[in-house]
């Protein structure tokens, strides 16, 4: 697989990042793209590559609505359009590209593809962000220099927390589960792991401190093909409903920087001590010991001996556990290859956007 | 333009950069070069590769006019030929190639091309240099990972001094400006900016401290092939004859290292407070923190941008103010592909000399 | 020369490198290993690259006998075949390959060719090291940025000692002396320099402390196409015989990493003060700055002038000197031909070996 799906969502990072009068540099997918909040209060995203002489308007300055770049002083508003060329007249030329761009569920939403059809009705909904109290809110941003497949695979074969985080996320439990996937709208997978009477995972011991406890556990992880996935777990004592238990809901999100790197974005939230920041605070060491310095690692590793091949390419011995992320890879070939099949009117991509129009 | 002038004087380094009895090693045009200063005090500059096993010659000894290799011992003359072979007999194989080098103008020069074309009266001529008392000069060195060019193309056109300088340089004049340009002997070019009842710049306030002062400025820069130029640039009263005002008299010189890296020499001196060490330092710090902090960082995001692609072939959106330093490298186009067109006897390109004879 | 030689015991580390309970990995030949040891002691050499996803299984635990896959857990024994796999069935894929591997003179050697041929009587012998004193043995490892033969070549011309190491193993006497070669048992050779009555070497002067002392001096190395070398030199005093001066016993190892970098690995210990610990210290640290600040660079700067490019297609202006090293790199480019032409039937490429079977 060597290009990106472009007709998609990608999240482009958490809006806390976005400083007022401070623009934000990001590559998604290829695109250097710079992201900035307009005096209007909406957030501008633009191919940060001035159309003159191609240096980056991410080192230019917010003025009011719009970006002057810092280098010979052409402005340019939300739409690309330039609004002021000191220089002399207007022309097509002097416009860079602008991307459809959204804040919601406390993150930025960047569409790639062809304008008309960013709806953003398309957006995986992630209503337990919205919710969640800041007490017991966290999240995260981990840069990772592998591909972002292999991110996404690693969450979607839960079996390894039993192996890479036993002392926290895993206890053998995911292994002992089977998943079983089911297809929903958009492209969207879902693929959920039960695992009745089990000992709570270490993480989870908190909740269920008796000595020999045994639980019934859920994960559920939904997956969108930009590489957003849910995931909700939850344990109870065993035999009784989940609503006598707890449970957490998290995001883990995969955005594409370029073939090998990958903006790995998480947060977590959950049912239990809401309000208490000490909770809040262990929960959070313990998730970025296991995401930077257990997955991290792992994933690079993975990755440097993969080189530059396809994963498939390579043959690997697959597993049953393997199931979902292979048929999330499928559904994403051939949502890619139906955009090479059928170029729209107006597609660009990424090596045309980059040039001038 | 993927071939660098071979027969131009190409700057190396300022004189004091190289040390009594220490070799100075830097790439110039993608030649390996090591430059020292011999017993006879002349400076000699040889391909920084011993031609025995291609150890670098700057890892050696200077010992009297010579060089001797570190690694086994070959000794060369300031001609590149081998003086004493420890190991045996001489050959036509021992020797290096050497390149003509001067000493001028606090500079070091060295010719990459014909041996027998290296004429020092094309040098151009810096006497402002030679005059500038040592209380009033500035000299940097600022190397840089962008391509020679685009530093040029930075000189050629001033205006970028109003967007990215505004604290010093810049005030909205040079754009206000239209350049004129003059062709001048050598393929050289002659650029000159006026700007009548202007503010001062903020770097000339010291000159003009009353308050709403306005004043007449020029602005000079002539550029040679090499990638050397000059900058004049004065203000006096408005309405004022220029004998009445101050000026400022500078180089910035862009030696092509590779095509991706630039030797950035600078130099100020000036017509007022030449014995007040303290407005040097001032002013010496005020250009270090425009050229180190604010160009260069820009300039080496336009080559992330630009990558390895040819700028012109991206289609840049040309303004009036790019016309100096677009014909600029239409001339050097038209230079390179004459020395392509018409290949000497014994010029040699920068890959064969770098294999032996 | 563009591959390694496969049928050949390289060293891969020295034995104290390899702890308890903990992983080595480390990149021979183009192979990415990991070394461990397992609960019965023997040492386990397998492909760091877990079959199933590709993860470096040096990442992984140490349990018993067998190397349990840090990511998804499968677990395979020291033959490379999975013992374990908590996703499912057995299969043929589930294996990685498992590389001969030995613990000699202190030294782990691994087996990169056709398993069957592994024949350990093939390792050179290397009683010296056997023999040592613990106070007298000095042993290290340089990880050096250049092709593993440039580094072999630095060992057979020693002359180098004479330009690069003046204070310490220098003293031109090897420059004065004529290398004489012959062929040895296994496509080894044996280089021997003979220097009478010469002052002794910086680093042999407090063997000879008089004023003005003359010795007799003999260097002896000996070269196989594995890159392991030994170098015996020893020093009487003019005119006597050998048993009344002193020696020094040490090996050179020059293992490939990739093409661009070598494990280089030193040893030394001597016929003098064996129980003499700050003597080893103070000649430890004299080995220690010759070959880490002085060999180490020279060969990194001459391997940067070289480039990709194969030494001899640059046409070295070869002296008297290199006539071993010429021969050596002879005898290997016959030894890689006659591998390349007569494919046996087990035969795995590097790059076939890294994919799975």
């Amino acid at each position: 697989m060597s290009e990106f799906l472009q007709n998609a969502w990608y999240v482009a990072g958490w809006t806390h990042e976005l400083d007022q009068n401070r623009t934000l540099a990001r590559t998604i997918a290829d695109y250097p793209l710079v992201f900035y909040r307009a005096a209007g209060e909406a957030v501008v995203c633009l191919l940060d590559r001035c159309p003159h002489r191609f240096a980056p308007l991410s080192m230019g300055r917010i003025e009011g609505d719009d970006l002057r770049c810092g280098y010979h002083g052409l402005r340019f508003g939300p739409d690309g359009v330039c609004r002021e060329n000191p220089h002399g007249g207007m022309s097509k030329a002097l416009r860079v590209r602008a991307f459809p761009v959204i804040e919601r569920h406390r993150l930025l939403w960047v569409w790639t593809g062809e304008p008309d059809l960013a709806d953003s009705a398309h957006i995986p909904e992630l209503p337990f962000i919205d919710r969640a109290p800041e007490a017991s809110f966290i999240s995260g941003y981990v840069p990772t220099a592998a591909n972002y497949l292999l991110m996404v695979d690693n969450i979607l074969d839960l079996t390894h927390a039993d192996y890479l985080h036993p002392e926290s996320l895993g206890g053998g439990s995911m292994t002992r589960s089977t998943a079983s996937i089911e297809s929903m709208p958009r492209d969207s997978l879902r693929v959920t792991w039960i695992a009745n009477d089990e000992p709570p995972l270490p993480i989870m011991r908190m909740n269920f401190p008796e000595p020999g406890a045994r639980i019934d556990m859920w994960t559920e992880v939904q997956w969108w093909p930009s590489g957003v996935m849910t995931l909700i777990t939850g344990g109870t004592p065993a035999g009784q409903p989940r609503s006598a238990g707890m449970n957490v809901q998290a995001v883990h999100i995969m955005t594409p920087a370029t073939q090998s790197s990958t903006h790995y974005f998480y947060s977590n939230t959950r049912s239990f001590a809401t309000d208490n920041v000490a909770v809040t605070e262990n929960i959070a060491k313990a998730l970025r010991f296991a995401f930077e310095q257990q997955d991290k690692p792992m994933i690079e590793g993975q990755q440097a001996r993969i080189g530059s091949a396809d994963l498939l390419s390579l043959h690997p011995a697959l597993q049953r556990s393997d199931g979902p992320s292979t048929r999330a890879r499928r559904i994403l070939t051939r949502l890619v290859t139906e955009e090479a099949d059928k170029p729209p009117q107006n597609r660009e991509s990424a090596s045309a956007a980059t040039a001038n129009p």
